[in-house]
């Protein structure tokens, strides 16, 4: 009789029911009016929620099965900054119509993910929109509760601070799918050139595959981030731009931080791109979903340790000071002005 | 620098922030990529998620406190059919622009019930849309683990139906202020004169006040869900409908029920317009946020008491049956087939 609810249990149920059995403790899933489940003993919740909005976060004709990852993993990733371990999640799904082949591949996406992060969708709501695809995800997490978590306010004058994986490839994704490349902060004034430059063209199809699965299928470093518990002090995601979410954790640690340039670890295709670009897209590009995080010299050792058990790159790129703010220095250790910003939706 | 955080800032942190105190469990909340909190021990952890969309939802020219309150309200109200204590919420926030006076009454509606419920205001996100606003709350809760919840599968043949205050004023003011009585579904022909014959002139301002507010400032029946575990069976709250609602606890407890027409607690000011319209508000008639539950003939005594303690009318409207589907009787317990849907977002 009611579509809304056909439409959850099509698309939805199943899989989420499949999960109960294999989720200790998962009492009760869709289909009631909320979902109960047993934070394991010993473990304090964390959760955290992220919207997506068509047109503001992902285009019209985005693959819908991409689409339904990103939604979830931007939102585990959250939980990966903070060091927890995924316990469950909700979807609100607001679409304008229903499209059979686009839920599909939408659920299939989200669904792949939830299954691949042990993260079971447990609940959700549906709804209609009058334009626009809105796309809310929330995700609890736990992490243990005689430990702490890797929260923004732990830095410590002195630490290292670490990046994983690459830089700047998601950038460079969006801003050649957008057909633009908008750099009213770049440093040079040479702009209408370097947008030729960069012309499609101009990247090999390795390169464009590299920064297309970057920007579409970024992978949530959960492994990493509950491996940091305990080594790490501060960590924060990296969805608005490296300097902007550094920048998080400087304010509230009340410290600052020399970056060093020439560390930073830049996704090879940048390489194909003019210097102004390609550190405009390595400082304050977003949606790149890596952890950036802060830990004491003493932990260098185990931090590389690290990196070759959980296969994932991680690169020393500076250090927390007390002097306020961000200074970075280019491979002739000069102190550089970079085109910092990043992204934030009210300001234009 | 960034007025996305700068909004969430001015409007939102603080008062939360005001709660840690108060709230013991909770270890961190808005700033961070998560939000930390302890469940209370020995309780398990309930969860619900609903999304508002301008134009869907809510009036481009609703007053914005009220909405603030009405978006918390329906998502505390899925915590009370569960008969969950509430334990903090999370905000998604989607705005085509950002007016001063807007958020100002929006954030006050919508944290002086979270403030007045025990349900701080923990995380969400702020983001910019193209068009509509969209809102999507999170609420966590809680139940005791040794004592089953208020589960939609928990209906038993033979319990009594139970509903708590009135039924159809918040869908007449609806239908008043949307200008249109869309009776598709309303048993008689006669729509033109009915549409006439409950025009605004016709409710007296104390009516029109009643409507109003159980459109705009919905009550969740919070107190009353948790005094009745242990005592009822299955819950739900009334979003959708009698009919639609009371149905999810049917098809989930393999159940049908009887309901008695003259014993349902009809608004008074439904007493101003057609039967026939009536009729449709209560059976059918959304957003009421009012609870259904069944519960054992033995515990009726308990539940009258109930009614006193908590000062909600509490009314005996039918009965659970093991024939499938709701059959409705009037005042001389003739079948009567009403008007038979609830709200349902891709149904046309």
């Amino acid at each position: 009789m009611s579509s809304e609810f056909a439409l959850i249990d099509r698309y939805f149920k199943q899989p989420a029911a499949q999960h109960i059995a294999a989720l200790g403790q998962l009492i009760l899933g869709i289909g009631d009016d909320c979902a109960l489940l047993d934070v394991p003993a010993g473990m304090r919740l964390a959760v955290s929620k992220d919207m997506l909005i068509e047109h503001r976060h992902f285009f019209s004709n985005v693959d819908p099965q991409s689409l339904g990852h990103k939604t979830l993993a931007v939102n585990l990733s959250d939980l990966a900054a903070m060091g927890a371990q995924p316990l469950g999640c909700l979807l609100g799904l607001g679409l304008p119509r229903v499209d059979d082949a686009w839920l599909n591949a939408f659920a299939k996406g989200f669904l792949d993910l939830a299954a691949a992060s042990g993260c079971p969708l447990i609940g959700g709501d549906t709804v209609k929109t009058p334009h626009d695809i809105s796309l809310s995800v929330t995700v609890l997490g736990y992490v243990p509760q005689t430990q702490p978590a890797l929260l923004r306010h732990a830095a410590q004058v002195s630490d290292d601070i670490w990046v994983s994986g690459f830089l700047g490839a998601a950038d460079l994704a969006y801003r050649i799918r957008a057909g633009l490349f908008d750099t009213d902060q770049a440093p040079t004034g040479q702009l209408r050139s370097e947008t030729t430059s960069i012309g499609i063209a101009h990247l090999n199809q390795t390169h464009l595959d590299q920064v297309n699965k970057a920007l579409d299928w970024p992978t949530p470093r959960l492994q990493l981030g509950q491996a940091l518990l305990g080594i790490a002090h501060a960590a924060v995601d990296i969805s608005d731009g490296l300097l902007q979410d550094l920048n998080h954790i400087l304010k509230a640690s009340h410290v600052g931080a020399i970056l060093y340039e020439p560390l930073l670890p830049v996704a090879p295709a940048l390489f194909q791109v003019s210097p102004a670009v390609r550190q405009r897209a390595i400082l304050s590009g977003g949606d790149t979903y890596e952890l950036c995080f802060t830990a004491p010299v003493s932990a260098r050792t185990k931090i590389t340790e690290l990196a070759k058990q959980t296969g994932v790159q991680l690169s020393r790129v500076g250090q927390i000071v007390e002097a306020q703010g961000i200074a970075i220095f280019d491979e002739h250790n000069r102190l550089i002005t970079p085109a910092m910003s990043g992204f934030d939706h009210f300001s234009e």
